[in-house]
């Protein structure tokens, strides 16, 4: 595939993601976290607009001379941003006018793309690895925004498919030792993975799969949300004041069932399918009632190079006790494009692997997602370590 | 007209409102106290459906069953409510699936209306002066709406209408005594405007127009928002709280000249129009400012029985200095629909007079807006007394 | 009494207030509405220094500099202000600095008042007044304090009196018609009292007694607190934002038995004492219950100068419906001590008659307490009306 | 010394802190974070008390049966807590009966430690560790209260001392490798500070001297809290939000010159002295506005271990970038006494060294105290790495 097909193959998806969708359902905004389905169309197009077309296009126009505040995300080295809360509030421009903005950009990036040069095919590399970031955020921003609908609305009609019996859980032992994690090289990777560089580990063991909907059950069964001794105090904190009894989109129906809202609805719960949406602090007092812990992302990376872990891609975001940091020797890209990672490492943790919704090919054993401890809104879920 | 007459001119009304406004323009809620012009237009159709269709139609059946709660603004007396901070998340149902509401209702309404019943012709035309005053807050919400979007797009495409030149202020002294307010009877009023009552007025005098923006221009370029001796207490919190520095739509260009945000976009602002989008707060210490003060809702309502004041009614509403209060042996309508004006008569100031926005024929002498002293998004204004 | 004696009295009696208390309880400030013991000490002797002092002492030096700022409550007419929220940061100036600066300001006093002087006479009765005012804050805002004490300490070791049996409560009816109110002249009153005015009335009844605990217990159990069909939607707010369900200071012990905190520390409630310590919005929901409503000020004034209603005085504030407002040609004094009353006229209700800790001889049928409709602390009562 | 004379001297060293202080002074709290000097000295003899007595003495009756709750901390295990911001309400006990009531449990305490006894020696060594860490925040917390004061008040009469000239930085290597962290054994530690264990540096150097006041001072004139580029991007949310542009209590004089609150009450800034009370944000700012980073706590305690670094303990706490995270094979003590450590580590930032207020002994080069990236109150200072 060259990258001019591979450009349009992913921004095609971008775009076919929001045919279950009405113009409607793609201006609104959930929560300060989530952003409306129309503004992910545009910022995504605006990324190659700013950080490509103006550098690389001769006699480069705006598509619009707003779109370059409405649209970005928090670059400040580009300049004024809109504010995040409020980007539920732009009805204009419309939809139809954001689907004319990214088959303009796309064309005039078809343009440059007809033209080989080692710069700009790595930052439009970025910009597709960017994308389909955001790829996944559309899914994981419209699933909150249904959510909180009453009408509990499906974003797909196709039917849900039952997941496979989860299997006995099994611990799978590793030496440790003096080792490397970070990317090795080959093709792409965010700046975050870098530099490869040596740790040394313990001894440890991972669970061979994630924990499922039905262990977690037993959690809550055994009382989990009402114990202080499971918790970290931050996350106890959190229990309380919200009220927590489950993961997010979990719900206890009048005949004592549970359901779960889903992108096919709100479903009786599949006790199969790996636990989503709980926060770290609910993954770590769940860590904690086992007897285990949450494994160091330095640990999972190791482990995800050696055969036996099942559900390590695909199956769902696995949070780790390892906070978001600069790898020794970590250099953000220099200018505005260098605010994409490192500005953000304070605070939150890291998640490892990838979720249903992350596109095919986009994850990678050294691969760094990161949310702050309380989000709950991701694919997040639970891969115990010991 | 008939009553039918008037039901489909009224409804129709309401959608010609939405006539320059997309899918998505219907769909968002710019703050808590605004709300989406797609669910003022389901709520007053459940208006209909829930206060009428349900008691009168034989066989009755609800178009959606959930729309009893979704579309509730705040009628405990019907039960459940959506809550109002998260209208502009319903993007389900879609406008197009409102407006078959509408027709559903409308439909039914016509073939109930056949039939000559003095009841129902009462909520009927309480349904339709609900549904008017929901127009005007279409109006103004959707105004906030369009002020809050970085592109200031405008409402009509039609030309702005330069007002007039106001000419000098002049005072017209009323001699008070005992008097009699509240609505005399002929035609329609809201249970608030009764039971017509004596009260007894001293001696005043009132302005024979309202507050331009120029007048108001000279209030700011004379320090009147950083004079506390002007201002109630409370007024001079929110002032310095939310850095308030003219109404709510001014601001200063790069030029030094102000500019309004209206319903024909960002314009140069018209020095001769009546200032609008004020609070109370700022309506009091302008009059302060000025040596004067604001009428009572009584002064207000005899004056208007005389001849010799202009712009009484349609040019902006007119904060009184009156709480709103029952009259003396005022009664809510039994039942739900009795929740419609007692309940909110605390901490809320009367208006009188109406706006640009009031639908024809709507407001009268007697009519009692009300809203709280810290509201700006409607078109408020300044009538002097003294 | 001469005007000296008079002030050696009021003055005294402050002190003679705090007798019972530590310098620690006297330092602490249990929410923003509430100040410390020592502050309300200091902001009285601040007024005479500030006002009285300044003016009219030859060769007029302040006990410290700094405390023009540090003990102005609201008058920006003076200058800065220390922030309201942190007077219980003020561990200096300690409780002996402030007796001090109190009989320091004393002796000027005395020294002032040797020579008669109309117009500091005048000041100096304003001066009394307002620190008879500040008597009652001192107790209300110490039993604030002390509830909030797990140990729930007592303010006096003196025995607590049973109420009396409160009779069957009784209807007195009076005509209305044009009547006047406002303080008629004699001795001292507040600005917020004049003047004098006509109002006209429609006949009404007002309850003989004020309601008792065991009445507003009835209301209590018979679901008043679950039933927003009794509500000012605002209060039905606050109902449920808060969790209200019975009185500030209500308990239901483990026995089913209701407890009171008092100033003799928690006692088994007396169900024939006036019910204290609800907010404007409990005292119309428990009227709405009762098939009445609350009085207007005009209605309580006007029967409180005829015979056979009881507990008009000291037995608690009464709440009344009437929006606290300006008279008619109400006229603030020029000068900052003109901020005494005009600019708290908007969202407050007033209030009328006087509790058990209003100093003797300080209210009077004019005189108009106010507070906001959500305030709990006051010892704040219910007379119905009808 | 025997345990009991450390006993002695220890709990003396806390009564010896509050000589400067009146009463007024100890029970007031600036903020929910900082607690009041009395409820440090009550909460230090409830730890005695609870974990000790209780435990060991025959008979134990508590000094006062609701103390348990009164001065819990945050021990779930111990039961119900009373709320961390309103400790400052607490004006009774006295400052009187707190102080009997530290009498009371050291009689008891001293009575016990007669007899031998390997677990209790332990759990008093972890009492007295605990107690001398209140100590600091005794310091701090009164430090934080006086400078809330108008007045400025000084803690201390003694003259404070100059800093001697900083001297150039130098920047020390070390050649990193494979390591070992963690308390080598042979006395006390806290059980965050095990298991010792290994761990791989990269080659690095780090600063002979902490930054002082003048070289903080150099990136505030450089415009430091004006460019986005420097900050983490939670640092400039807070910058914004709080308006920050010099250190917590830094003031810029009507002369252009620059003070700092200091326990002598507010001082001309000493430009030789190591800057304190900046936040991680701020830390991290000012090293990457200087082309350097903060240093791992690992590379800072390996780097302790060698000559030539300056200022490691007494001249202020020292920010890493490593979040406070569990070592490898970390396991809390059984019961209560459990949630001493392990349940902060989330969220939090590890300080290494010791300040000023440190008492002498206490700390230790595998000592790891950790705080909040945004919190300032704290004598927390920058060492940077490269």
């Amino acid at each position: 595939m060259t990258l001019l097909e591979r450009y349009h193959a992913v921004r095609g998806h971008t775009v076919a993601l929001t045919q279950p969708l009405s113009d409607e359902d793609c201006g609104a905004q959930s929560m300060p976290d989530a952003s409306p389905v129309k503004w992910h169309l545009a910022h995504t197009t605006w990324f190659f607009e700013t950080f490509i077309l103006e550098r690389f296009e001769a006699g480069f126009q705006p598509f619009h001379p707003a779109f370059r505040v409405l649209f970005n995300s928090y670059y400040n080295g580009v300049g004024d941003k809109h504010p995040r809360p409020q980007r539920g509030l732009l009805t204009r421009p419309s939809m139809t006018e954001v689907r004319a903005y990214r088959q303009n950009v796309d064309a005039r990036m078809a343009r440059l793309l007809a033209q080989p040069d080692a710069e700009l095919d790595g930052l439009v590399t970025l910009g597709l690895q960017h994308e389909q970031q955001h790829q996944e955020l559309i899914v994981t921003d419209v699933k909150h925004l249904l959510a909180q609908n009453p009408l509990q609305p499906a974003y797909t009609e196709r039917p849900p498919v039952a997941a496979e019996p989860a299997g006995a859980l099994e611990w799978l032992a590793f030496d440790g030792g003096l080792t490397e994690i970070g990317y090795p090289g080959g093709d792409f990777c965010f700046d975050n993975e870098l530099p490869r560089h040596r740790v040394h580990l313990a001894p440890y063991a991972l669970a061979s799969r994630l924990a499922t909907n039905g262990d977690y059950l037993a959690f809550i069964d055994a009382g989990g949300y009402a114990d202080p001794a499971l918790w970290l105090a931050e996350g106890w904190d959190k229990v309380r004041a919200e009220g927590w009894s489950h993961p997010l989109y979990w719900r206890r129906e009048d005949d004592g069932q549970w359901t779960e809202f889903t992108l096919h609805g709100r479903r009786r719960l599949d006790l199969n399918a790996p636990v989503a949406h709980v926060s770290l602090y609910e993954a770590d007092a769940y860590a904690h009632w086992c007897g285990a812990r949450l494994p160091t992302e330095a640990e999972w990376e190791v482990a995800a190079a050696q055969p036996g872990l099942r559900q390590m891609f695909g199956a769902g975001w696995q949070w780790t006790s390892s906070s978001y940091a600069p790898y020794p020797g970590f250099k953000p890209a220099p200018g505005a494009i260098g605010e994409y990672n490192g500005k953000f490492m304070v605070n939150q943790y890291v998640l490892r692997g990838s979720s249903a919704a992350t596109p095919d090919g986009h994850a990678r054993a050294s691969y760094r997602n990161f949310f702050p401890a309380h989000a709950r809104w991701q694919l997040t879920g639970i891969r115990l370590a010991r």
